[in-house]
């Protein structure tokens, strides 16, 4: 696939193929000077595999779903600018440009999304760092630094699993929200990666997956990784979550994050925190499971800025159904956030922090000597 | 419209035509020995007027889910057997056999509806009781029972407005869910009534539908009931019911019951109780309106027997749109029971029952000496 110098460059691509083998399905890849994804927003109906060398043709897919979930979002960003410096034909100058250029189209896409400005900015230093070499040097650094993102996200998901698949029991029915699995992240998933992690090691589990209004992630991309995974589970609407509980249908809940808070506030799919109030009424465990990455060292909780949606997400199903009058009003917030009380443990690549949380969160992001 | 020559009948329909200035919206009706209906379930798509002299294809209608709503579809009943005397061309021994084959066949339409079969005995209890009349006297007395049930529900949901308004302020923004309107009864609606009251007195209030997955019946049809009578309303997806009282905006849910027990227990349209935990989280008053043939009096919470339906409307949007891999399985219960101590109050025609339930909803059914 990829010819190179530098070893370095090298080295990142063999251990990636390598990861391959465990995290078969990618969302978004690296393809010879393109960026390549699977436009998510057209399953279950079509498994649409998109390639482009044009970055706003990037930025337009992440805007409009195509490729969605924090770090798919985050590996997709990297690999875009890693793209546009990898084809600028030109001095240092002219790559530095266009790379911070591509940076700020890649940022503008998403406002939740904390994974997306990490990325970017560890792209920037990377290309920064690397502007005193020959383009051609350069050039390479870069793309391994965004094909670095991409595998030690895999790495972490995988190393998630092995933390997170220990609060996992025989005979647990975990309820899961959204998608966090293969196809919200660079591969095997992180929430789902867990649950991924527990099937595979030979736990008699089941899982009940929210369809997740509006996007419908839940029935449509969760849905269709459990069943690729051969995991049993049922499909609910997000009403349902209150009588599953009450019926002890589901004794755990694991899922995603969109950025974690210090103090052990989780930002995720809307939904979520009423799940959350839900499952704490019944005694069932909440769990969140996200990178490091996903942790926010500075902001506080009433400055997570919750991304508002358009309307036509709500009063119609993916725009190819509309199921409410012309001319109404909808309200359409793509995140809630869920208070450290209501959160039993938070799993990531490097441990689970449990309460309390100002003190076992920043623990695990403290740079280790 | 009707000639009659029974000042009973005339009675009856001089009360209901003062009535349908009130509720303008008629989900059902009598059209000069037709039964007409708006097909709810081709809303909002297309607003389609149906006639029949046929009581087949009015079995159909109920079956069908073009007619739904406990209340509607008694009404429906009701007038499809006065419309199959009416049309009786024969003796009082033809007319009771007709009569008594129609209600047989609406019988098989919904099993557990109770308000249809409460409908049905009621018009068989007048057929008979008018079989020693002359033919002609006979059919105006059974439609008179018809149009007398019709006239009843909404003269009680009239009531219940009345009563239920008391308990909304100014400022008020009131969350329901599914559809309890005029769609869902005889006329004017029970919840959706009680707002509708409230509005027409002047309250400045405002509404928050949730869509109510699997059917949409909050998005389809409680969407254009509020848009026909004008109340600002906004339409949410199910699960963004805890982000909406998080943000404190609603701060009260209105909503309807499709069974209530002495001990204050409320069965209603799946979704119901996850509201209900959440309202009560954020300190928000959770109302059931429902008129008091919704009241059980003899079953225990354990009995209350919930209907699951059929997994294509989980893994489907109405049948329209497929939006899960084929092939998955899905959990569709059809509603659920919010327990007592998360009910703030229980609205019915004949007042509000607050809590202890286990004295007070007794009080509002007790035969008045």
């Amino acid at each position: 696939m990829l010819v190179s110098i530098l070893s370095e460059l090298d080295q990142v691509i063999s251990r990636l193929n390598k990861l391959f083998e465990i995290a078969d399905i990618r969302p978004v890849e690296w393809a010879d000077g393109k960026v390549r994804w699977l436009d998510v927003s057209s399953l279950p109906w079509e498994e649409k595999i998109i390639e482009t060398d044009n970055v706003e043709r990037l930025a337009e897919a992440i805007k409009g779903l195509e490729i969605r979930g924090a770090p798919a979002i985050g590996v997709a960003a990297a690999l875009g600018i890693a793209m546009v410096v990898y084809n600028t034909r030109g001095g240092i100058k002219e790559i530095m440009e266009n790379g911070f250029k591509a940076a700020e189209i890649l940022s503008r896409t998403r406002p939740t999304a904390y994974n997306l400005f990490w990325a970017i900015n560890r792209m920037k230093k990377k290309i920064l760092e690397a502007s005193d070499e020959k383009p051609e040097v350069m050039k390479e650094k870069v793309l391994a630094e965004a094909l670095l993102i991409q595998l030690e996200d895999i790495e972490a998901n995988i190393r998630m699993g092995e933390h997170g698949e220990k609060l996992i029991q025989d005979g647990d029915v975990i309820l899961t929200h959204c998608n966090t699995g293969a196809l919200a992240t660079a591969g095997y998933g992180t929430a789902l990666g867990v649950i991924r992690t527990a099937w595979r090691k030979g736990k008699r589990i089941q899982v009940i997956a929210t369809e997740t209004r509006p996007l419908l992630q839940g029935a449509r991309l969760t849905a269709w990784e459990l069943k690729k995974e051969g995991i049993p589970f049922k499909l609910i609407t997000d009403g349902m979550v209150g009588y599953v509980f009450m019926k002890k249908m589901a004794n755990k809940v694991i899922l995603g994050a969109d950025r974690i808070l210090l103090t052990g506030h989780v930002a995720n799919k809307i939904g979520t925190y009423t799940i959350a109030v839900v499952a704490r009424r019944h005694g069932a465990a909440f769990y969140s499971a996200a990178p490091t990455s996903t942790i926010d060292p500075s902001s506080k909780p009433h400055q997570i800025k919750i991304e508002e949606r358009k309307p036509e997400e709500v009063t119609t199903i993916m725009g190819r159904l509309r199921i409410a009058p012309e001319g109404i009003e909808a309200f359409n917030p793509a995140f809630d956030v869920t208070p450290p009380e209501l959160v039993s443990g938070i799993i990531t690549e490097k441990g689970i922090a449990f309460p309390p949380y100002e003190k076992n969160i920043a623990k695990l992001i403290l740079p280790r000597h």
